[in-house]
């Protein structure tokens, strides 16, 4: 069936179309079915919904979404297909039936999920499964091949790094310093990453705040070849693609099985051609791995799914029972980064960073690397670095601390009681920011005054929440006085008698 | 936030609004954001899409499923608030870890499903996890409480009966006769009925082509007054309203976990006030239930779920191994339907009636059943109680089979060998009719022209595809030809030497 095409401009985040229910009722279709739509050779599948009279017989209303992807205008004549139920679905049944899935079936799997050929229905089926019958190492590799293999490959050549962090600990923002670092000491470090699932913050939410993170491959190749490195949206990227709309069910359920976790990192890192790999492991209270064997397993599959895929693997155990830095949200850790490049940020995340990058140059060949790494830092060499990236990526390379808008509605969060700080959970101060509006709203989250192992007295301030909007202040306030997510102990831990 | 309303004129199956993206930024949500719309102290919770220009600022475009829920109209002021994340997220969460939910827990998942709050991603993970951890009888007898208690509660006094069928077997038209036999034997029989999930047709699909099956409550106390009986789509009631909006999930994953499916089956009767209840349980190969001993098994889950609830309930384990009646597909089994009803139908199709009438009288307490039915269907009272209740239902009374239209497409199966009629496959001749279209394609279907243990010669006709549109046709044939649904085998089962 022959349509002419009405934009409507309508964002809906999926790809919808929307037919007069004459011509679906000829087609044979039903509200909520999937049709495909092909235009000079393009081809996209979308939801259909129905219409009596806003869109005419012989017409098609078209969503930004299915917009974006056929590059379409008002008046293209596109041609309407029913779209027979994806054979993925069976394979999806089989896992909820705790059958192992094979190479094929993975691939026939991924492939739907790219072309947007399954509902949220049959997603989210297919991502509450395999968190519950999670992967085994063989299916994982299946998943990662599937995942590289729907998207594109990039290659850099040579001495190509990357790091990764499990994340769980809130601020984390080493990714930001140690790309200048390793990309000014000569390495390639093309860095992809997500945007935050359950935390307050990811690096591109954070990134966001000084330039753009939105990349094709193209682009990419252009801003790499500049500078040495980037720091970009994976979802933008075309990238093991079927990432993001995994991610995107994973998010309102705060579901992450390890499986799905370890694919999804080990298939961008294989896509950008990585020949080295850092990965931070924190382990504690409230990070997301809570105990050292946990970190100790995840590491082992990380160092094998590597060796699989030809990517050499360091992975460091790290401490994950305090934030890193000071700020948490993505304008406030971004003056964390600016403050750190000039050596004047907060010290745990210097130090992190450094330990890091030596990691890294110890994988590339250079056994100095802590040596190297902390020269290009207080020489200024990252600095400039992260300056000629910002400015690769389209931001303004002399932001200062004052160009970055927090929000304006704070409250001060003071001590109760004077004593030691001897945990901040970080799952608490992450919960605090997002319920200030963090990371949709940039200049919401949380910035702590103090550190662990601070001595503090009665009042003293622990943390200011920041919001741009009343009610969502109120709500992280609410939280906060819930969570006490600050444990202020003194000297004697403990009486018994 | 106050908004005008601009009827957008489109269907979507879930409630859906568009917001001007400057109102969206204001109020703090994005795209596939939930916000709760309320006018005249009515409510609704729709999920927010966004335009930049085709509704205005101050505007708020309404979908018809919101229209339907608010009887709103152009130019009405509509107050806005973004929906908090729905507690019961956590429970379904909890419920994807393996632990037990309580009865608080399962009302606050069913309140949420019933009010709209949970997103298909939501949604699909509660179902999909109760069909890997599937529901203890306590968590069962939770989810039929809260299932009645969300939705309306009709009362029809004493002697109300009911009956239900687990499904799978094809064809098995008996509810549209018993409910005028058991009406007219003096009963109760205020049934209402799903539509199909897997099969070719529920008996709503297939009632619905005599008359109307959607009503409200008030309707159907009405139609219950006047003629004791009705046989009403229990999707239109507002009785366990969370149950159809749990089958629109389950349909395109095809599952139907055992316990969602005792509550679905349990809350409808509770919510009629049924005090009887026959549970046809079909065993057999290619019918839901495999074998004796799970059948069994399930009966006794029916009988002691009825004993929580006050209901006597009866379970008969019956034959499933072949479709009963002849016709596969709405149209075609009510044409089954209303020639049993002058005692000219399918033999098989009024003897199992018949059995299940006897089994229901007796529970209401009269021995003699299956004579008091038989006089019943034989003198035709039967046939003019369904006159009274497709009258009362607003549907033609003296509808002849003449009168229903069925697919103009056709294909004629025959044999390629000659032989007995072992088996027939219910899953298999469902699938050739689902291929066909049915059941939304009314006319869509399979005409079975042999039974199990016929003889037959080569070339004789095993079975007649209908199908409204060609495509349609030729995926049923080429599937029919693949499957060999009906297996033909001759005196000697198997030679070995």
């Amino acid at each position: 069936m022959k349509l002419k095409v009405k934009l409507l401009d309508i964002e809906a985040v999926k790809p919808v179309v929307v037919l007069n229910e004459e011509d679906a009722k000829e087609l044979g279709c039903y509200p909520s079915d999937r049709i495909k739509i092909s235009l000079n050779g393009k081809f996209a599948t979308a939801i259909m919904n129905t219409t009596e009279n806003s869109v005419a017989e012989g017409e098609i209303g078209i969503f930004d979404e299915v917009w974006k992807l056929l590059e379409i205008k008002d008046g293209d004549i596109v041609e309407i297909k029913i779209t027979p139920r994806p054979k993925s679905i069976e394979y999806i049944r089989k896992k909820i039936d705790n059958q192992k899935l094979n190479a094929h079936e993975m691939k026939a799997i991924v492939s739907d999920i790219v072309d947007n050929n399954l509902s949220d229905i049959e997603l989210s089926a297919f991502v509450t499964t395999s968190y519950i019958h999670e992967f085994d190492m063989q299916e994982t590799i299946s998943l990662i091949h599937a995942m590289v293999e729907t998207g594109d490959v990039l290659d850099f050549g040579n001495n190509v790094i990357d790091k990764h962090c499990i994340g769980g600990v809130a601020g984390n923002r080493t990714t930001m310093l140690l790309v200048p670092i390793l990309a000014a000491a000569k390495l390639t470090m093309p860095k992809t990453s997500s945007r935050a699932i359950t935390s307050a913050a990811g690096t591109s939410d954070t990134m966001e705040v000084l330039c753009d993170v939105s990349f094709n491959s193209e682009e990419i190749k252009e801003i790499v070849k500049k500078t040495n490195g980037c720091i970009v949206w994976g979802g933008a990227v075309n990238l093991a693609p079927a990432d993001d709309k995994i991610i995107r069910i994973e998010y309102p359920l705060s579901i992450d099985p390890d499986s799905q976790m370890l694919a999804s990192v080990m298939a961008k890192k294989k896509s950008v051609g990585s020949d080295y790999l850092v990965v931070d492991i924190p382990v504690g209270k409230g990070a997301k791995i809570k105990s050292w064997e946990e970190g100790k397993a995840l590491a082992y599959n990380f160092i094998n799914i590597g060796k699989e895929l030809d990517i050499v693997v360091k992975c460091l155990i790290t401490d994950g029972n305090f934030p890193i830095g000071k700020g948490i949200g993505p304008s406030l850790e971004a003056i964390d980064v600016l403050l750190a490049l000039g050596n004047k940020g907060p010290r745990d995340l210097i130090n992190k960073t450094l330990d890091m990058a030596a990691a890294g140059l110890e994988l590339a060949g250079k056994p100095n690397g802590r040596e190297i790494a902390e020269k290009i830092l207080h020489s200024g060499k990252a600095k400039e670095k992260m300056k000629e990236i910002i400015e690769a990526q389209g931001g303004d390379p002399d932001v200062k601390m004052s160009d970055i808008p927090i929000g304006d509605k704070t409250y001060l969060v003071k001590s109760e009681r004077k004593g030691t700080v001897r945990r901040i959970d970080n799952r608490g101060i992450n919960m605090i920011a997002r319920a200030a509006g963090a990371p949709k709203d940039k200049g919401a989250g949380v910035y702590l005054h103090v550190g662990g192992g601070d001595n503090i007295k009665i009042k003293d301030p622990l943390f200011t929440i920041y919001s741009e909007n009343e009610r969502k202040l109120d709500n992280a306030i609410e939280l906060a006085n819930k969570l006490k997510s600050i444990r202020i102990g003194g000297v004697i831990l403990e009486e018994i008698r």
